[in-house]
């Protein structure tokens, strides 16, 4: 049977992977793929017996996988260099690692509530499954779990670091890379042993789907994650994974331009922020005032000083990704700005064509309420600019009517 | 905010409640529902929370739900006769009943392979978990999980008596009814306490859905369902949903009818067999003979002889379930009667509109290899009645040939 | 390459030919067909040549066609038992029989308004053309389009005499057969030179597709009807013929249940009718003056007496259609009704799995303003039968408290 | 009822206008539009009649449009700076245009033969319709259809002349700008009247949608145009609709890009060609010899000398459209090229994120047998520019193995 990733595209650049590193496992002459639904296939071979259906049938059973998805594990197991596994959500993908490494003691630092959340689940399961902090000691964990860009400032850990730390202590190292996709990061090249998406964001990228990922380094562990997959029946929707795959066409020119307006916006707002400081060389005018004052803090890969720092853009050379985060004096600022940005969508996750701003505290108690979360979208830098600018400046006329009525 | 579950359909007919249960969750004016797909709702509420979203939003994360797959459960849950809960597979939601009831030790008899295999998964993560059959004594069992009617065979358990043992035992009686869907069959008046089924088969019915329903008897257990669904994202797909939800319009037509035709056609091979028996009363034609002579046994709850004896007419007023199995005297005839069907798919697989025809020891080799499942399609009765004669003849002819080679 | 229509299923049932029809253009082993988008196809044959694309291609750019189409095609032919052309929905149908006959002088009858307008557009592109009532003299006639059964009545026509006239007056007989579906009509046998349905009702039977469908007595009209079809891209949409080709799996047993229902609610409605009527024999009770009194006439084919009178059951031996009207004493009254229905949807249309009421003067000033079409769904008759009581009952409240006002 | 188009995104840069320009029609709090289905709606009016069916409401029946074609026409319109009416495919909306105008007298020029086969077809219909060149005396024309970028070359028509000599005669001018949508092309600014697109090409841009988009430059022609499209139900289906509106959102950065890549392919052809050419000045290499030999000429925007000029970069600031031409020294060479570029795939069409190559002489025998019509996509420039050098290098491989032959 023919092997899912075609190392034809190994090479190729990005926007050519994600257009033709499926291309092998197309059957008929359609030039766009069929959105595949059967659950079930006639047998072929004259000598039927399970796992063994004839030449040119890779399943009987969709728990198994699709044309559909299979054609989606291509496409992103050459974009993100390993063997990509496909599932119902991002969490799903987390739930799945868990069950092929079974872990007895996790360390984990800055991450997505929700994978911690999942970490609760395999405990409440698992008796006696421990969880430290990914800056202690390493002693006895067997899974160091990292997120870079971290959720839900944008900026980005040296994997490197982690790596080595791990693989000295004999434990795994899982990167969650969602905020970074191909061609923005590549884990792996950085030492990661598995690395996870939601694909709900940037790769769908429209909103619309709800899918998760899991690359394994080699094709005996993505066997084993298939294999766990099919029994529990853990797969991606139909439309889902192959709106998936539609989306990732576009995935390097999206990801691409998105990150390099976000990082436009985030030298605007710092700019704003700074000339809004009364500095012994910088007196604000009346405007930078009024625009910047309400900013605290910006968060972003392009901004990061981390100490001991890392040359962050060693680790991302095709941008610092689409997501930050800005602090406000108050959280009454934060939730007005996030009313009243008008190209903004205030709702959560991120990774859409369609710029949206999230109030993190909302949903996860340990986030500060003083902070927005922003992903950016395909809108152009100079409507997103004027946007931010006339939120910032309603707030401005917001607190000076408030401070009259007092 | 509206229930799930609309009680004014409660009495209404199965027909009228597969079409109405879920009118009161449609907010537009469009009379067949739209496919929902955003993953994403913009926050609604002044005071936006984890759980506040405002008076008329029930998700702000397609993780929780979608307007889809609420009306699909508020369809079921009528249906059903309690609380269902949807997932992305009828695995997935087997897997949703161990997460929610953490089971130390398991009594299951006759069962889908595949439950069985994610019983297995869930010892690989739970160190000590016992599992004995259903016929075994029931101390220190939590969990006793049957099916009816049973797979392969299509013949029902008198559930009543599983749930006394079980209840009597302190254990929950969890009842896989996916060859029984309403109005075929109805466990929760038999006693049990959770009621699941793979929604791939009859009530998605037509091959193109991967689903699944763990059916609650309160409504706590759905919201603690729902609640470890949301974490570990175990939901169905979006196309999935609403197909499903678009299937269940038709169920009660279509079981009730592919029920129907299966007693006729079960009643037929019985025939069959018998006249090709030779006894004091009866001598068989040629071509009774050459008919039924390698029938060696027809199972289905209309047949069904069990000892003690029970009410299987009582347990299922409105049909026996349309998948039945026959035995045939070598596998070579299996398999020669699987291939020749015509209008039989030869595929895995149940409760389609189409006639299927599964050798189930090509997926389980605890089947007998000379056993033919048979799922009863939508077809007429005249038009599968004369398939089977017309394959059972060609056997007949093939094994005269392959005499007279030798 | 192989033939749209498969004679094999000339002889099987409708449910049979519902389901396996269009088999034998699978290629490949998905027991259910594929959603298929691709507007494009990769050249296939050595020789590139317009209408060459090598063995197994039927078609290269999906304005000819699609695997799907094709299949809904296959489907529709064998049920129709002609050769079968899908359109985007039924008017568009109706133009592709104007544009494919081009006539010059119409004879019209009972038809749907919509039907008429799509004359008057293509009168109003081509000068000169007449049209004529269908009981008018023929002389010159080149068209007759007539509907059986008749929009809003549900009354059918006597086909046969309608063909005997328009082929002496060497005109073509197009028969709209949209509210008689296989099984329930086959107007070839009576003379039909053509057969329009449109799709969107019972052959796609859920309120969610558009689709119109020319059913062609011999192949040459067929492709004549498709290179129009193809030159002006009046071809259906892909979830639609996708949709279609699902539903008509079920065609037969929906609208068998559907008509069988739509009797006897006629039985009931006529009988409340009768029932509140003062006759020699007969003095009214009080709830049946109540139930009755508001209705002044139910016509449906299974009450029809016309003068000269024809054999209404050898035209459909398999049921009258699921399409009444009932006309009430004034048109608040049917407005009241319409709006109190509760089972019923309160729209247009009909032919899907749920009833629906549509007060047919709102669309069509020529209708009867104390006119309520029904279109009866899969709902169980106990429950449509007591809908229609508690409407009638409330209405009758609802005038007695009017009453009590003055 | 609120309008279709948003004034306010007038100004906003096309990606913006793509992602927002529907926003103010979605009714429901998520982000992602759902996928609308549905044929009817319920009348929502207490007064129901046609075209009164309350304040949200703006249609009873599909035919008359959806959620989603308005979201579509709503995005559309913005960003074609007209009024814009959604068809089930690009041919199909130059019928509606014939439809609407009325054409007595066409002047047509260089244009796709399937827009020429639509007017024969209305020459069929409708007695004593003349069409004469574009080039031609436009007296007694009423209407002139020009194209631009012309298929197969990519070049373009000055635009304003056209317009200024049909208005002058009294004509209408529609232009056909499939080849350069917005932000490529905005042909109402250099005069146009109405303006055409397939939206199967690059506003749909993936190849798996069929759709056609009128624009008028009044909400009169437009309403008028939609009252025809109802009558006749030419509309887009209902998946279509959904993908065109998600397509949209990514329209400005593909066209964009592929436009920029396809000027690059432009000059690097170009550049092969003059190098393997013997100069005064240049005398090619073996390899440029190899390389360049067979092309005997490049045709795009980009490259253009019209006489009399015109300034083609004024009409087309953001880029030259990403369709070109290329003429090689016979049939055999283009199709031996045609098949041996591997990224380009061999099928018609154009303006996907996959680049295709198609021989256009197959559909057309008035284009010339030895041009090859170039659809540029998103692959990277590098890899196509390999593509086409190991193409051409082929070719060079198999003329000296044919020759050695000899």
């Amino acid at each position: 049977m023919v092997e899912i990733k075609n190392p034809l595209y190994d090479t190729a650049a990005p926007s050519t992977q994600a257009l033709h590193a499926a291309d092998h496992l197309q059957v008929t002459p359609d030039v766009a793929a069929p959105i595949t639904v059967s659950t079930i296939y006639e047998y072929s071979s004259a000598s039927v017996t399970a796992n063994n259906y004839g030449p040119d049938q890779r399943y009987v059973y969709a728990r198994e996988g699709t044309a559909t998805t299979t054609k989606a594990e291509a496409a992103l197991s050459t974009l993100t260099e390993g063997h990509a596994v496909l599932y119902g959500s991002g969490l799903t993908a987390s739930l799945a690692v868990l069950v092929e490494l079974k872990p007895k003691k996790i360390a984990i630092g800055h991450a997505y509530f929700g994978v911690k959340k999942v970490i609760e689940q395999y405990q409440g399961l698992v008796p006696g499954v421990q969880v430290v902090g990914a800056e202690c000691d390493y002693a006895g964990v067997d899974l160091v779990w990292i997120e870079s860009p971290i959720n839900p400032t944008g900026e980005v850990l040296d994997i490197e670091k982690y790596a080595l730390r791990a693989h000295a202590a004999g434990a795994k190292l899982v990167v969650d890379a969602t905020f970074a996709p191909p061609p923005i990061s590549y884990p792996f090249r950085q030492g990661a042993d598995i690395v996870v998406h939601s694909a709900t964001k940037y790769m769908g990228g429209h909103s619309d789907l709800l899918a998760g990922v899991v690359v394994a380094k080699d094709t005996k562990t993505a066997e084993s994650l298939r294999y766990a997959r099919y029994i529990l029946g853990l797969n991606a929707g139909n439309l889902e994974a192959w709106l998936l795959l539609r989306s990732l066409k576009t995935l390097p020119v999206r990801i691409t331009q998105q990150s390099a307006t976000a990082k436009r916006i985030v030298a605007l707002l710092e700019s704003h922020r700074r000339l809004a400081v009364h500095t012994a060389c910088h007196t604000p005018s009346a405007e930078q005032t009024s625009v910047g004052k309400a900013i605290h803090g910006v968060q972003h890969a392009s901004l990061q000083q981390i100490c001991p720092p890392f040359d962050v853009a060693r680790q991302h050379p095709h941008g610092f990704g689409a997501v930050f985060a800005v602090n406000f004096r108050s959280k009454e600022q934060a939730l007005f700005v996030a009313r009243h940005l008008k190209l903004h969508a205030f709702a959560t996750s991120l990774g859409g064509v369609e710029s949206l701003v999230d109030w993190r505290h909302g949903w996860d108690v340990t986030a500060e309420p003083t902070l927005l979360r922003v992903s950016v979208g395909l809108e152009s830098y100079e409507d997103l600019a004027a946007d931010w600018k006339q939120a910032l400046l309603a707030l401005d006329d917001h607190e000076r009517k408030q401070a009259a009525k007092l």
